[in-house]
């Protein structure tokens, strides 16, 4: 494998769906699983196939029906758990089971009520088991994020002799900040035998905004998998957006780390999804919110209408969207009044701008968006006549 | 001041209404400005004075408002610009008039077609005719994020010179790495004189989804304010969202950096903006969506029965919510069952647990989320009596 590839593993189908609400049948997972295999996405975590008879069944389906991702099922470190998933998992082409447990001082104690030596003991257990059934087995190492770097790297060397092939340190509560995080990786880096057989994955939640940066200050300390969810759907705050990291590591070439994502399609797949949970995106979510890329102030409208690349870093259409919007507001300048008339069919001269620009303001400080209706009723008032017709 | 404290301007007014569809009236605004004082913010950007007699209006009265914070309108450097903002700001008990230019080589070229010189020229004398009207001059360097930064410290220090009293670094097309952003402010503080007789400020926008991150590793590297909206609204993919810087730098108490904001106002303070511009909030946005607090896998909602700080970071209430969810669905386990059954009167033993959970999951793996007035169904299909009467 190329050392600068980055694994984009998709959850939207098993963390995303731990959204309440939003529960999605077979038939509409089998629909975005067959999209996000076209997207491009390495890994496809399916669901969890030990948690209902709806989930097992979703797991299998998705199994038969993939020809290039890998599929993937969660698993508790419990022996069951991993029967189950092995079951679900059994037609895929390449099947992986995830299991895992927590390794925090939170975790071990109120959660497992156990001890560290019990939890490696468990840990070195399910992955061995896990290994009967499957090549590919990933661990997770539950709130990794609040576990001590000492104890984590023992964990992971332990599962590592036991046979796991992937190795993800989640920040199950979206406590640590990016420098952390990444030093956290740095550390089982440079600490962990038999790290370089293995490949480090990111797992983060977005409770206080940094899931995107700390998935980012992984891969820059040596990750290879980042773990995400279209839109960053999930429990609670969601999880790292998929189109976030994709598109940053496009979009920063320097730092020299790919991905196989097909990044036109990430409009159309963030649409599916939305319209799939009836799970909205905010308009100003990056990238695949409404208003991404509309601009209204009459700076920045002035500016794109210049030059494009003075306000925006990314061109719509490498995520497929046709072109960025020039809205009309009590913000926008005299440059977006003449580009948005010229495209109705009014080319202005200066003259006509003056006497149009202040008619324009009255209606847009009673209004919240002047649209082109609005527009042809100014150019009446005003006076000025159509003169191209396009 | 305390240099380990962090102002907090908030410009959800200004660049948080350059959002398409999301005008709001001259009242609307009072009551906003009336809140975010309240709240807790230092200073409050109130509009763009010049761009229309609404936004002047609204900037007056606000002015003649607000009792503690700092009022700003911002302004091109423009002569005009100036005049009509300091005439806006003349009843405000602290005014500070914004005012700044575009410093990056697309900017500087595509939008003004001008020189180095010549833009340095123009930043000297907007902050020197604004300081004939009020002491308090916040200087931008438009799209400092793109902009080298040997010609930005160069800027620095002139407008310093001139009067400036606070230096705002705007990413503004939302393209920095936390990492650079950081080294951005760094090299400021180490390389301008006169840098420590001024506030530096992190003002970024959320294209690729970092702006959090890089506001906050703005103020690790010495930015002493952070401009930012509620619910992160704004141009675009929207500015740093106001509710996640604060409750980062509250949760990581080493970092030995304070605001004045009152946190448990944050949950109201981002209703009312929501409702005022019908700007919604995605469920799973950090801190004040829906869902921020709201768990539903069953591996997650045992462990947050058995001990909240498991799975949650911030104490729902420290933020205004009066307690975490638990949602039951097609994840849910036994605990969750039996903790949502106990809330409405049924205190289960296991054997009767055993009973009603795979009833329970036939009715998940049905519905998005199984209610209250389906568990007394599925008790009275189990043969489960009430036993408390609470």
């Amino acid at each position: 494998m190329n050392s600068n590839q980055v694994q984009i593993f998709d959850t939207t189908l098993r963390d995303g769906e731990q959204v309440p609400g939003c529960k999605l049948n077979t038939n509409q997972k089998l629909v975005i699983a067959e999209k996000l295999d076209f997207l491009g996405v390495d890994i496809i975590e399916a669901g969890f196939p030990v948690s209902s008879p709806g989930d097992f069944k979703s797991v299998t389906e998705i199994s038969k029906l993939i020809k290039n991702a890998t599929v993937c099922g969660l698993t508790r470190a419990v022996k069951n758990d991993i029967q189950v998933a092995a079951d679900a998992l059994k037609y895929a082409k390449r099947p992986r089971i995830h299991t895992g447990i927590g390794t925090s001082e939170s975790h071990i104690k109120y959660k497992f009520n156990s001890s560290k030596e019990a939890i490696i003991e468990r840990a070195i257990a399910a992955v061995s088991y896990a290994k009967t059934f499957v090549e590919d087995v990933e661990f997770y190492a539950e709130d990794a994020g609040r576990t001590d770097n000492e104890f984590l790297a023992r964990v992971c060397e332990a599962v590592i002799k036991a046979g796991a092939t992937v190795l993800n340190i989640p920040d199950t509560t979206g406590y640590c900040l990016p420098e952390e995080y990444g030093a956290k990786i740095k550390y089982l880096k440079e600490n962990v035998t038999g790290i370089d057989k293995v490949i480090l994955s990111c797992h983060c939640h977005n409770d206080l905004g940094l899931a995107t940066a700390n998935s980012i200050a992984g891969a820059m300390n040596g990750a290879r998998q980042i773990e995400c969810t279209i839109n960053g759907i999930g429990e609670r705050a969601g999880n790292t957006s998929l189109e976030e990291v994709v598109m940053i590591l496009k979009q920063h070439p320097y730092l020299n780390l790919n991905t196989n994502i097909n990044a036109k399609l990430l409009t159309e797949m963030s649409h599916l999804v939305s319209d799939s949970m009836g799970m909205m995106v905010q308009p100003n979510k990056a990238i695949v919110g409404a208003n991404a890329f509309a601009h209204s102030s009459g700076i920045h409208q002035d500016g794109v209408i210049k030059n494009r690349e003075t306000y925006e870093i990314i061109n719509p259409a490498d995520v497929g969207i046709n072109e960025s919007l020039i809205i009309l507001t009590a913000r926008s300048g005299r440059a977006a009044i003449a580009y948005r008339a010229k495209n109705i069919g009014y080319e202005l001269t200066k003259l006509e701008l003056d006497k149009v620009y202040p008619k324009f303001l009255d209606f847009a400080d009673k209004k919240k968006e002047v649209i082109d209706a609005d527009i042809h009723q100014i150019m009446k008032l005003t006076g000025v006549l159509k003169q191209i017709y396009a």
